[in-house]
């Protein structure tokens, strides 16, 4: 599956380690210090209080954090947690932020700012931090739930929504659909009529309930979104413990995919863990999917090579794109980086070393999935 | 996953170079001269236009096309696609053909005539160009189509099909079912009435649709396939966007194993990926069960040898087979059988590397899978 | 995946050959000399006649004993299935079943003594052959059709079985589920009220079925066995034929995990090969859920690194496990502690010679896995 690193082509190892990196789905770090609780459980998609009797750096991601974080908080690798924790809070957030974010090589951010945005950084916050280009993905839900907030009638909701979208991704390079956590992707792919969608809006909006999870609306958001027509990215797989993880399989979207193929808007398809395989049949299949294995990277740690080893089997390389999914301690965005390299080096360098790929098609190919791709794909223009 | 292929013991390396494999599922070769679109779009299942943006020599069956079919054109390894199609149209078809299946080393085609027969060869030009024999494998739903083009009565449906069913396959080793792609897998498995068929073949023929598709019918034709009595085969996970990947999985052919279990018949569950493990659950339950990875091995080029390796875990030995499942350019032919010669090297390699598996039982493995099995359960004698 | 058992570092080796495992969940050894058929019969999870044309030798199940268990017998790794059977005639059961148990360094038993029963060992025979302690594990549904057959009145059963599960399981360590066998894990999550407990009942003792199958008792069993407040087993995944492979993915327990967190009872998830990284997710999600890859580890031989590595994905690795699902054969015992050990070796090894864990966080784990966190769960005390 893997090799040692210093076996790795030199010309591979230096590309890989030079490219500026395209992160497509990232959120913002973490702008306040935090606690060792609160450090713990941002370290994790679990939402639950770590039970008193583990840590959660007895973790892939935890040895993950002591091995190459604590390098560039000037520690030796391999810490212990008491010693990493007590460096970072010594160093400040944001001295930690910025060495973290710089030393990961990302050379322009898209950042989905809709999940818990008070806490962290915004765009604009990003790129000041790290010196790079950052722009917006919005969150369909989010603005639909400001809509909501902000009052309406039902009859005026699909209106309203369509103004609101509009307004908010005005500048934005994507949107983002998050249906697997409000109600599965086995939902009905066919855009709901108006009749409908006024009706759901009632339910909900008489509900009280200020998030929003009815199917109808949540397929109306999204083929709001297609209509839009900025790329349009999908929650899939591995998360919270919110999503039902067998209602997030992507092959669950087959409908929604070859119902929007003539709009010919890019679909992608985020994180997919463990359905990685099913995410590369669909960005084979139809032109309009595209894939990442953001999340789960840096959630398996020196596992990561095999995810995204079997990400690189029967999708086409241009559809294939990079992403750190960070949220929240800028450890998670420089392990997001950092471990897609490691894991791209070994892999491709065992195709090399094994006499199946050449030097050249090894580096096209990083370059292709780490910039290229979305470069094209949102288009961000030639970069640096 | 995989040790280089010089670290494999040379004993077993002959052993697998010698092997005549039996190439249990198979179409032609195409015989006519190919564009670079019509090539394009003959190396990917998608059955879209190739996008302007991306070539489909960016994915590993292209790459394992111009590392490993490129020499036997009498090029280096890794030429750009230009060179290699200039190379193959300077050549012409037939050389190429001739070539490609030639250095495959297969020694025994079951062909599958039921896909676009015009465009390739049939059992006989392919038994004339390789040298070697070929027989046929007859698709079911091909059968019963050509039954209703020729017209025919609803009640007089079933008969008609059974006694075409057994002058089509008078001859041939096998017969096919493409229910994955027609209905989807979760299907009713009880055999249905002779009222329910009549019923269902005369909404068919009514339709003037040519495309057989009811679930009652493909019922029907896979109980009159057990009946005749041959080994039959079936379409299981990945292919063309014609089929619903979700709806593919060889585990919803459980009740239909189980009910057919009496018969005897052996059920061969073709393809699999990223079923393979679900496939080799079933050939280790159920004694009439017998699966391949051959298609994927060819689309996942340096990947091959690790769905080689989740094909080679629960499963007997004696239940395992070799195909390719190439239909179109003689590449898919070659690359099937190289790509997984080399994956058993690597793999069975490792084994034997590994100080697990002893050389002999290595050499075991490959004759089983490469041919005893198939000789064995498609009655083909003792090779030669 | 992989690498060499030489190239691990030796400390790492020795934490791992000399660890005394806590096999959290196995069977007894068969007590009778067993015919050849007998045997291979026992060496596969299928319940069928091995057929004519092949043997159960054949698999990796088989290549691991010629390889492993030999030499403990006193004869050559990769001798013939005859030179092993006859040796292991010649030996007798009970020495073959000491030589094999001690040697597996296995250093307390937690024993399932749910199925067919009469033809193995009980804990106490376990713990005499082994010489280390062995406690029990209760079997919910056996509880429950010995209350049936004994007599029971359909609305007294509740009392009854709450009564029997009582008295069995007082000193038992952990209880066990089977529902996987019984009616799939697709079942409603919710506790059964007490009349339609009675009225299943009812319906249950009226039919003369000694097996319990009915869904609403299968969820009044596992809810009992909640409130009975100790760790609970499911079977997952895996399994003879009996089991629906569809239905026993562990996703589908997501409902009941959900309503069982707050009782604070561990749920531990069985086998569950081969949707491992199914149980990798829940166990990162939800506090309460534990996993193992017993079972799949034997079945799959040199490839178990394989299974072993998905398993180290994204569970913390508090909540992994170390179980051999043994039954019968003691070569079934041996194997899955040998094989755990080899594959701990290779995966973590490569994780140490890859420079991603350090040796000290590589022998940590193996020891939280294999012992640490069955004698929290279990409450076993400390060890030797």
């Amino acid at each position: 599956m893997s090799i040692e690193l210093d076996l790795v082509p030199t010309g591979l190892m230096r590309a890989i380690d030079e490219l500026a990196l395209v992160d497509h789905h990232v959120h913002g770090a973490a702008s306040r210090d935090l606690s060792r609780r609160a450090f713990e459980e941002m370290i994790t998609e679990s939402d639950r209080p770590v039970p008193e009797w583990m840590t959660q750096f007895d973790s892939q991601a935890g040895y993950a954090i002591l091995r190459h974080c604590a390098p560039v908080l000037g520690l030796e690798p391999f810490c212990t947690p008491e010693e990493y924790l007590a460096r970072r809070a010594r160093l400040g957030t944001d001295e930690v932020n910025r060495r973290l974010l710089t030393a990961s090589g990302i050379g322009h951010f898209l950042v989905e700012t809709g999940y818990r945005g008070d806490e962290i950084l915004g765009p604009s916050g990003m790129a000041e931090l790290a010196g790079v280009p950052a722009d917006e993905v919005v969150r369909l839900e989010a603005v639909a739930e400001q809509v909501a907030a902000a009052g309406c009638a039902a009859d005026a909701f699909a209106e309203r929504f369509a103004q609101a979208l509009w307004e908010r991704s005005r500048s934005a390079r994507g949107l983002k659909s998050i249906a697997a956590y409000r109600c599965g992707l086995d939902f009905d792919p066919e855009p709901p009529s108006p009749e409908e969608v006024a009706q759901a809006a009632g339910r909900w909006l008489g509900s009280g309930d200020a998030r929003l999870s009815d199917p109808v609306l949540v397929r109306h958001l999204i083929w709001a979104g297609i209509e839009r027509g900025l790329p349009l990215q999908f929650h899939i797989g591995y998360g919270d413990p919110d999503v039902d993880l067998r209602r997030s399989d992507p092959l669950l979207l087959r409908g929604l995919i070859e119902l929007a193929e003539p709009a010919g808007v890019p679909l992608l398809l985020l994180h997919c863990y463990p359905y990685q395989r099913h995410a590369g049949y669909l960005a084979h299949a139809y032109p309009n999917v595209y894939f990442d294995v953001g999340l789960g990277v840096s959630y398996t740690g020196a596992r990561s090579a095999a995810l995204v080893a079997e990400s690189l089997e029967v999708a086409p390389f241009a559809k294939i794109l990079f992403s750190s999914d960070a949220w929240g301690p800028a450890e998670l965005h420089h392990l997001g980086a950092l471990l897609w390299r490691r894991a791209m080096a070994r892999v491709l360098g065992e195709f090399v070393a094994e006499g199946e790929w050449s030097m050249s098609q090894a580096i096209r190919v990083v370059s292709m999935v780490g910039a290229e791709n979305a470069r094209r794909v949102y288009d961000l223009g030639a970069g640096t």
